[in-house]
């Protein structure tokens, strides 16, 4: 048993090895885990024998074994499972299929009415949007091996337990059960600013670096950690939330009821409460719609707009040094897909949470804005439940 | 050059093992690492011919082995080394001397002159208190195998660098390389908080628990990150930053030369400042008179000294929630000495910070205050240097 144990913890390093470096020759896998080259050719073999790999020609190198075989890489074998990333936001579902290997097989957007739903009516929805994704990619659900969703929120992914998202009607859902119940395929919950830090840390910015912190803004203004190489989540799966740190002791009243939070200040919500407080802009629906009035009027010179700006993006500064006191990053990603949130990454705000932080005589982490399409959340859900696809697909493996 | 890293390495852990556990069965040994009962005989067997460690026959049980030998525990045998700890603070530095399984042989507290030193003089003051304290336990200096240092300010522990430090006239000083070397005995440097974190972790509250964090209040706020059963130190060897994180835009001004930061609202210069500045108290000296002037007039209802304690209060209440939606720790340890900070550590302050967490339907991290003596610093220095010697002693033990 601790003999099986050991080769199945072989084979998941050696399949994730390939899948961040593939394609990759054999010996490379060697040195950079530490199994030896005997084992390593053993479990390849395995890998290969259960299609989860493949052997590709090294590009153009024309070099030859000793024995005169044309020499080979490893790489993941795309086909050998469809794995689906799906965000849920107030307006729409985002799907992306992808496979084995990461590549996009097809994306969907899924519009929804703006409400909160119940637990089996958002699983329904769910469960619309994956029908349409795996008809646009000429498939059945049930060739989907697992499904990674997002939700704005507080979740526990290790239980798939939703404490409280404003998608869903009531709290402590076990929304991973229900979906999987639904869909009868196996799936996965977490908080969306987690995925999109898993999607860094997978395909994006984040793939050198082992700590760094990614802040995602919309309405909301979440953040995902990556401490040490994996995804930290805190005791209670409640760690990592930025949004409702408070930045001023009994402040702005915020949507969670309590006051001083960040979100308070920065969100949309919270910019077009303090213009329209001044007469400033009219009562707008939606709100994006008001935002983009208020952005307008400050880039015209309007001192009451610019006012509103300025003070959202110096609360942003204070609660990114903040961060940077506490965690002492490498890097710091500002993940948004929305122009209308560029102030709060603009090179001012930067340069203010560089002078918050404290001062020592070593450069200040990187701060890196990556600008992202629709997908990018769903992406960070497929990147999640990819680890656990793999983890499964290497356990099922028969031995040799 | 693999199989010895890995016979030093489970010698490493073994050794860990046997200082947390013991005394504690073989058998025991093999079940909690997982290595292997055989192995676990020959490397036991190494570390008892290398003296590290001892057999002591078990407590009272009449047990024998099938053999008929009385059946005996391995624990850490206590003479094998000495470990100094010691923190330097403005008036003093407090000593302490421990054996290789942490009992204090000897403490010392040594007067210093309160102004910031060169780095060379700093040193001779160490060396005096050192000297004096090898002297209490009648052993030389040379008879000790390494001295952990904890200084206020920042450090970047792994390269022994203090970037700055209210003890030092300058930034950016090598201070382990400077004490090694003046000393002769291998000397390891951290923040202050940092080492008090890690004596929590090897002696105290924490030591069954990998994830906490660790406040600590004197003049300055610190703190000290455990995740995962380790100190978090942050990428530049800077994080964990807790007093300069900043709780009001554009507020008080702090020591650091910045604004807002907690520690120009809750430190005693801050109450004091306070309660001057409306003509409260009459300035002082030294600062601590004056806080506890302030702390009886708000005790005797003063309703301008209750307002500066309540707002000290107030901040650091939210400071520390700030952390718990960050870090969502199972623990928070408030450690101190001083009685003038107990306004902080209020049931008050404690209800306070729950009511600025998110809400989730599970118990907030539980907060424990732990006072320890004036020697909890220097312990926790013995308890980092603690872990270099083990490492150096298995490194230097003979192969079988």
């Amino acid at each position: 048993m601790p003999f099986r144990h050991q080769k199945v913890e072989s084979r998941r390093l050696l399949l994730r090895e390939i899948s961040q470096r593939g394609p990759v020759p054999r010996i490379d896998l060697a040195d950079r885990t530490g199994i030896s080259r005997a084992t390593v050719t053993s479990i390849t073999a395995e890998l290969l024998r259960g299609g989860l790999i493949e052997e590709v020609p090294r590009d153009s190198s024309g070099e030859e074994t000793p024995r005169g075989r044309p020499r080979v890489d490893l790489r993941i074998a795309g086909r050998a499972h469809l794995i689906a990333g799906l965000k849920v936001s107030d307006v729409s579902i985002s799907l992306v299929l992808m496979d084995f290997d990461g590549a996009d097989v097809a994306h969907h957007e899924h519009a929804i009415a703006p409400h909160r739903y119940t637990p089996d009516a958002l699983a329904d929805e769910v469960h619309h949007g994956l029908a349409r994704l795996a008809e646009k990619a000429r498939c059945a659900l049930t060739d989907i091996s697992g499904v990674g969703v997002g939700l704005a929120g507080i979740v526990d992914a290790g239980n798939g337990l939703v404490y409280w998202s404003p998608s869903l009607d009531r709290r402590n859902v076990p929304f991973a059960a229900v979906l999987s119940d639904r869909l009868g395929i196996a799936a996965y919950v977490d908080n969306d600013a987690n995925l999109v830090a898993m999607a860094e840390l997978t395909f994006g910015i984040g793939k050198n670096h082992s700590d760094f912190i990614v802040i995602t803004i919309e309405s909301g203004v979440g953040m995902g950690m990556v401490l040490g190489g994996n995804l930290y989540r805190g005791t209670r799966g409640c760690g990592a939330e930025f949004g409702h740190t408070k930045v001023h002791l009994d402040g702005a009243l915020c949507r969670c009821g309590q006051r001083g939070c960040l979100e308070a200040y920065v969100a949309d919500y919270a910019l077009v409460r303090e213009a329209h407080s001044v007469g400033n802009v009219a009562q707008m629906a939606p709100t994006s719609k008001a935002v983009t009035a208020i952005l307008a009027a400050a880039r015209a010179g309007d001192p009451t707009a610019r006012t509103v700006i300025e003070r959202a993006g110096k609360m942003f500064a204070l609660g990114l040094a903040n961060l940077v006191n506490i965690f002492d990053p490498e890097l710091v990603i500002l993940a948004g897909e929305q122009m209308q949130f560029d102030h709060l990454y603009a090179d001012a705000v930067i340069e203010q949470m560089r002078k918050s932080i404290v001062d020592i005589d070593k450069p200040a982490p990187d701060v890196v804005v990556h600008k992202w399409d629709t997908f990018m959340w769903a992406r960070g859900g497929a990147a999640y439940a990819l680890e656990f696809v793999q983890d499964t697909a290497v356990e099922a493996l028969e031995d040799a």
